[in-house]
């Protein structure tokens, strides 16, 4: 990187953090109207965005017209929650001369912005998960600026949006520096390590957040780092489920491992079923043969699913049950499906449990379910779990739920974990290492919560209290007042 | 550390680990009878204890009374809190048709245990950070197992207080596992980097947290390290309030300063007094000469004090007011003073805000109250910041105000930073390095937030749904519907 590169970066970096007591002090009112701006110029600019996102990424338009929803949506349902006042936790303990062990003060906490964020945005969501995307969104709501470092899989798509964005702002009358955008991977490693920011939001490949992780974490001021790298997505289904629905379980787990050309993290790449469902199996195959190759993202995310399927079809055990073949493969490969046994799955150990990002399905055969545990037991960190079973069996499942929600951040019931709902109770997140911080969430909006910083004034007159912690409670926000 | 040792350690935490499914469903009447059945073991072993407590850290029975009851206390609120249900953060959002942009499944979210939890116990504080101090009491709150590694500095007080703890546990019929202690560096070592623990706490030394904090970061599976470092809890006295109340701050300040011998990380090491206010600094001083040494909590404190004086009274600019002499300094060491100009203090940096553990107070003076917004900017992170001024001055400090608590976990106002209230609005945390987690609290009941995971369940039947999300609430938690 030049010097003028560094110093784009450094200067970038300064005027968020110059920006950042104008967003922590924004009032609700303010910051929603900021993010529902937001939200209505991605919508105005709807045809272009679609169409500059196709072309660099070949998602399509239905679904990239899809996402741009889900993205404006997204703004405003944070929008929602900022105006419910419900982010700043505020509690009020009043004076209590006879608290336990001496008088309790006046003492008033609230949580208020972290600072200016880093958002990495990921490739594979150029809407949802990136510059205007959820952790965008949330970093705001939560009254912080944002940088947000470009993913390099759609680049004019990220400078269209940036400038939409930064109009929006400017019309909503936010904060002079809310918002920048950066390109390159030099750039954000420079972004990452300045002293003036505050934390880091990342969605993407394992080996990718590790190393941010890291430079996060050696910063001479480490920082909070909220990576979020993805997982198998484990799916068991039960001996009475492979029974009684064979077809519908085929269908939809071949409809969601080859959504989007398996490019979703919440891809469901490990499958286990009964020995005895071969039915089940070939009623999986059958489909997947008849899925044509999709193009993937990029050449290099090509490169690795083909890279990756390869490594999985080598562990011992495994044989490749469906494979595309012929000129396909080359621009836009087709859906793969593995298969072992239990006990060569367990001896693999984690290395049947990396991620092959792309239409991959493992399928695990298992004789008995209650063996399952050990081996659920045994998986790393997992964003999603999921069970296929027939009601009659739910009062059977209660230990293999209870090891599955164990690792993982969502559990779900007869339905398939690609298509991330954006609500008040949606977990995005999960164990190490589906993400790096276990206690958070990226997506609902509970993910604001990752850029607060709770800070107590004690016995302070009012003219030194932030809104939410006044008496007269300019806000509106809900107050916890003495417990 | 010995095979026997390293094994003993091992497990520990695999009992621990085997433990954490059944404190995590502990119902909240469960969780809170064993924090109150500990609470109550305390104080009937109250005479035993501090007696116990005293001898090795000549801390006087006063104190350790005192804190003895806090850490009673502690347990009984966070018992109270569990009651509530709160922590469990439940939110149901119903099944949604009409959902943008896609239909809303059932979805149920809620925070559940973390898993095994690490605590290193402090030295200054023998019960309220020890072994059944803060730490201890949130992660047990919050549903998770603790071992905790003893310090060295009162190995006695912690094998009596772990038998106290583990007989209370098991009359309140507590899961089998959900405490134990372990001593020695090594092993705390070896149980940081157990792949079951879950997360740690720590209350210390910079250096000593920041090293935890690395191997915590370079496990193979990192988590969660909650370090309170300690920080210098700068004071600023306006010149309003120099020239209305010298002698009531100066006897305030003196107080604060060499209370428990200044072991405390909130002891107010930093002071700003405008320069015209040499009555005041002359009360400071005057007061200082007078407070006999104390002994301290070992040689190594006494040793690192010393050192720690040395090195700021020789930084550029800095004069000496107070030292002790004489040859009480060895066993017990006085209060010492050193002072001088804020522009000294700005150039030396973060040599001059470096904790010097003990009784010291630096001195720096200013000209003008305006001047102080960049000294204060560039501080390193604090656990608190105070405010010493006139009523009618509050309209004009918002600026130093917000700078402050822009560097700050708490700000007060006209009060002193030690004696931290244990209630629901406590903040005792701040940005980097007064901590290594600036989203979170080691005082107040907020701190079991520290040692919770959420979880959402997607249309999953009522029998393998936790009580906190069915719709009969067994818990009574309180649930938010749909936002």
């Amino acid at each position: 990187m030049s010097d003028t590169e560094t110093t784009h970066v450094h200067e970038t970096v300064r005027a968020a953090a110059a920006a950042a007591p104008a967003c922590a002090g924004a009032s609700p009112s303010h910051r929603a109207g900021a993010l529902t701006a937001v939200a209505d110029a991605l919508e105005t600019e709807r045809a272009a965005l679609v169409a500059t996102a196709d072309a660099e990424t070949s998602l399509g338009p239905a679904r990239l017209n899809g996402e741009l929803s889900r993205t404006a949506f997204q703004l405003r349902l944070f929008a929602d929650e900022v105006r419910t006042g419900a982010l700043f936790d505020a509690r009020l303990d009043r004076p209590a001369p006879e608290w336990p062990p001496g008088p309790r003060p006046d003492l008033r906490r609230y949580r208020t912005a972290l600072g200016p964020v880093l958002v990495f945005a990921a490739s594979n969501f150029p809407f949802a998960f990136s510059v205007a995307g959820g952790d965008t969104a949330s970093a705001w709501a939560a009254g912080c600026p944002v940088v947000v470092k470009a993913h390099p899989g759609h680049p004019e798509l990220s400078r269209r949006t940036a400038a939409v964005v930064r109009r929006a702002l400017a019309e909503a009358e936010a904060p002079q520096g809310m918002f920048a955008l950066i390109e390159g991977e030099q750039a954000g490693v420079e972004a990452l390590r300045h002293p003036a920011l505050a934390a880091a939001a990342f969605t993407g490949s394992q080996r990718g957040g590790l190393a941010l992780a890291r430079i996060a974490a050696e910063r001479g001021t480490p920082i909070p780092f909220y990576g979020e790298l993805g997982s198998v997505n484990p799916v068991v289904v039960t001996p009475g489920a492979a029974r009684a629905r064979s077809e519908e379980i085929a269908e939809g787990y071949v409809g969601s491992v080859t959504q989007g050309a398996g490019q979703f993290c919440t891809n469901p790449g490990l499958l286990f079923v009964p020995r005895a469902a071969e039915a089940l199996v070939d009623g999986i195959a059958t489909r997947l043969r008849g899925v044509p190759g999709a193009p993937m993202l990029g050449g290099w995310i090509a490169d690795g699913y083909a890279a990756g399927a390869r490594r999985l079809a080598k562990l011992p055990g495994v044989r490749t049950v469906v494979r595309p073949d012929g000129p396909e493969e080359a621009g836009a490969p087709g859906p793969r499906l593995l298969a072992m046994e239990l006990a060569a799955f367990t001896a693999a150990g984690t290395a049947a449990t990396e991620e092959c990002f792309g239409p991959l399905g493992l399928v695990v055969t298992y004789d008995d379910v209650a063996a399952l545990g050990e081996a659920v037991a045994a998986l790393p960190g997992q964003l999603t779990a999921s069970l296929h079973a027939e009601p009659s069996e739910a009062a059977g499942l209660g230990a293999l739920a209870g090891a599955l929600a164990a690792r993982a951040g969502r559990l779900l019931w007869n339905q398939w974990p690609t298509g991330v709902s954006v609500t008040h109770a949606m977990q995005h997140g999960g164990p190490f290492p589906a993400t790096t911080a276990p206690t958070t969430t990226s997506v609902g909006t509970a993910a604001l919560e990752r850029f607060l910083r709770p800070v107590a004034y004690q016995s302070c007159p009012p003219q030194l209290l932030p809104p939410p912690l006044r008496d007269d409670n300019p806000w509106g926000v809900p107050q916890r007042v003495s417990g």
